[in-house]
């Protein structure tokens, strides 16, 4: 069943917050008295159709419905989520609250967007405290996997625990706050380097390029894998965290940072960090830093999926959350109809499978291809426990059609048939389609081996009997065009 | 001509250092009074050997020479540079700066690799203050690009540049850090993040395993490819910097950070933040966590590498540094002599080409045929300047034989030979070795189009010149086993 979610308040992050929803198949209900509200989002929601559908490897479900409202009341009827991301002023966040609990089932979550303020402070007053708590996003919501959810001591922890669940499925990364404090824990970091940082340009010791440089080309990249504490562990070698303790401990007591004094927030200031900021950046249009942007963050974090590690795993417990009950699943019983060639990859074409022009590389359509010939393995039986008693299907020979183009974003399917499949061969042909557009065609001749001796070996009788029952079903299809063909040869 | 380095001081840092230039083709001398200097840098080698080859898509230059030595004059004696990584004590700095200057020539390269003096104080009282500087690096020195380059006001400028130069060409970002100041200006956000950490995890509101996940799920990504100013800039919208600070400037006066006071830094502390350490990651050996973290910093740096971004535009950078002069290089005129398969590909496997066992995955056999189809176009004439004129060679069809497996780091060679070139056609045949042992066969057949139309067009004159006369000259070669076959067909 569709659930759907309030977004009060339509700015960047309210609209993050809407595209994450609604690309993960909630409806959305967007609150905002602006008359511009559906034009401010739109830019918002078109990022995150670019770039969100990358980050799985499989297909999201059908976008949800998307409608705005200018009544709260109606906004947050018989939803199971409203979240709140209006201006950071406690007394606008405590009326919208009110007017939200007047209207809004009792058993809704809640979520504050606030990066400041305690859910004590929020809940001050409110109808029903236990039902509001602070679900702190960072930009772009839409592909930052972070959320911190803090509760208070009188959120009602089922509800919290209700909270975490969804932020997962909807492929984010729920850090619960055991105590709460202001600002949370990640912007009382973003706190402290950007006053540094304030004092350093001030000061002239660095430009905002000149520190951006200092960040991206050195600690950025290693926070971006590991957080401070396991790169230290790391640094301290075999002792650990107690030799780097030992060994850097006592630095702690020299002066370095500034961060005792705030600089005077002047306008001589402002002009001096944004006129460096324009000379560093103001080559590019905001539009294309966004883009480049989340064309980084996807290429980094599927670099991650690869790892499953830190962001990539969590993409990878949400694709398996998209996986659950389809043939795409964990699960081969799934497969019923054999007698049709058989859906064996369902997804977008990631960002970072294309070139500079959008089209997808040739290189991909065989990863594309591969991953069916993985799945179709999967569903006879040669899985990763299987595999893991030794045996697999290794790739001898490929061929490849490429029949028409296909961009980023594009939702494709390939289908795979079994021209024959007995003892330790196994001949695949694939076909790519976007809609019913064939893009591709991929024939593949694949060896049953044993991992042990890499050489060619019997397959379990389990596989063989699974492969036989769709050999023969398939046997009965017509032969499709261009399969055993060479290359350069005409039908 | 091989260029020497003297690296003074063998540890994490100093080994970090001498694998850079040894596996960028220079000789290293390590100095190190420890008897076990050769064993303490032989896993950090070993680790740099692993991950380094794989952040170009070019192979480097083969490795230098590696040497060990405990007479100091010795091992600076006509060096081109050397790299100061001894204990962070500033007498004992002066110490070693004394006797390196009284052996090493004039003009080498003096970098000390500390984190906290200025060269001002490690050049008080020497023979030669000019030939000092700090050359800050960050850990895994072998792979991360920053290195802080800070002079003083007496370093000789001439000295600051080679230095920089010399940088570069071993992959590196040098950041010329233009007001000496104590820790530069990386370390010192490092000290500010580092202490509020401290006080987080002393009074009980996370752990070291939730503040690691606040920083990897969150800000780390993004500054992993934008840095602090930027990432702002692109919060602010359309009016950038301004507003941004306009809107969040005022949250300074907010006393969110703890970091006027160091916490005590007790035994308790120590033992409260060792034991969550262990409790997050003590499943993992640090060897295991090296690997995770080498395998994630070269995957998301060959992801920005591939959008030409940040860390990965420095890699670029590299990368053209070592193809220029071969015919690897971006100038076809390297191509003398036609009568052999061209080389078209040289590079090692790299670690985000292979699955978990090592080995390289199918779709990447067909990328580095794909780069070798493409580097022979640009042999032909068919390069970016042509390709920005409109016409192009597209792939419409690819055979590939997998013969034998390879492993990642193992140096793979692609020799292509034409079989048909006229017209609009190229047929193109690709063997990849490693040495002399074949791995793979790619048959592939492209059509020359007009991006415009996306339809066959004739290429350019000269394009259809040079490939005749390399089509000419392979003619007499015999044909290739596996030519013209279809899947499944024997010889």
């Amino acid at each position: 069943m569709t659930q759907t979610a309030a977004i009060i308040g339509g700015g960047v992050i309210g609209g993050g917050w809407a595209a994450r929803f609604l690309l993960n198949g909630w409806d959305v209900r967007v609150f905002d008295l602006d008359p511009d509200a559906e034009a401010k989002l739109a830019p918002v929601l078109a990022q995150a159709r670019r770039a969100l559908p990358s980050l799985t490897d499989v297909a999201l479900p059908p976008e949800g419905c998307l409608s705005f409202h200018t009544d709260l009341a109606e906004a947050v009827s018989g939803v199971t989520w409203i979240q709140e991301s209006v201006p950071e002023r406690l007394e606008i966040k405590h009326k919208v609250l009110a007017e939200v609990q007047a209207a809004c089932p009792d058993d809704a979550v809640i979520g504050s967007s606030t990066s400041g303020f305690k859910p004590s402070e929020l809940q001050d007053g409110a109808a029903r405290p236990g039902q509001i708590m602070v679900c702190h996003p960072f930009n772009p919501v839409y592909l930052m996997p972070l959320i911190e959810v803090v509760p208070s001591p009188h959120t009602d922890p089922a509800l919290v625990e209700k909270a975490e669940a969804i932020l997962r499925s909807l492929g984010h990364f729920p850090l619960r706050v055991r105590k709460e404090i202001d600002a949370h824990i990640a912007d009382r970091f973003l706190e402290a380097v950007w006053r540094e940082a304030l004092w350093l340009v001030k000061d002239g010791v660095a430009t905002t390029e000149e520190i951006d440089e200092a960040i991206r080309m050195g600690f950025g990249i290693r926070w971006a894998q590991m957080g401070l504490f396991d790169t230290y562990r790391t640094a301290g070698g075999e002792a650990g965290m107690r030799h780097f303790m030992a060994q850097f401990g006592p630095a702690l007591k020299w002066p370095w940072t500034r961060l005792m004094d705030v600089p005077e927030f002047t306008d001589d200031l402002v002009e001096l960090i944004a006129g460096q900021s324009d000379a560093q950046s103001g080559h590019m249009t905001i539009p294309e830093m966004l883009k480049a942007r989340d064309d980084n963050l996807v290429a980094m974090m599927r670099a991650l999926k690869a790892n499953d590690w830190g962001a990539g795993a969590v993409m990878n417990a949400h694709e398996a959350q998209l996986r659950e009950g389809t043939v795409l699943g964990a699960h081969a019983d799934a497969l019923d109809d054999v007698t049709q060639p058989i859906l064996t990859v369902r997804r977008a074409v990631p960002l970072d499978w294309t070139d500079y022009n959008g089209h997808m590389n040739e290189a991909r359509y065989l990863q594309a291809f591969g991953d069916a010939s993985d799945r179709f393995m999967a569903l006879i039986g040669c899985d990763a426990d299987y595999i893991a008693t030794g045996g697999s299907y290794f790739t001898a020979e490929t061929h490849i059609r490429h029949v028409d183009e296909v961009h980023a974003g594009t939702l494709i399917e390939v289908r795979t048939r079994v021209l024959a499949g007995a003892d330790k061969k196994l001949h695949l042909f694939h076909e790519m389609f976007d809609g019913t557009r064939l893009l591709a065609t991929g024939e593949h001749f694949l060896l049953h081996v044993s991992l042990e001796t890499r050489r060619p070996s019997e397959p379990a009788p389990a596989i063989v009997h699974a492969l036989a029952r769709i050999a023969q079903a398939h046997a009965g299809l017509p032969v499709p065009e261009g399969a055993g063909r060479a290359v350069g040869q005409r039908p």
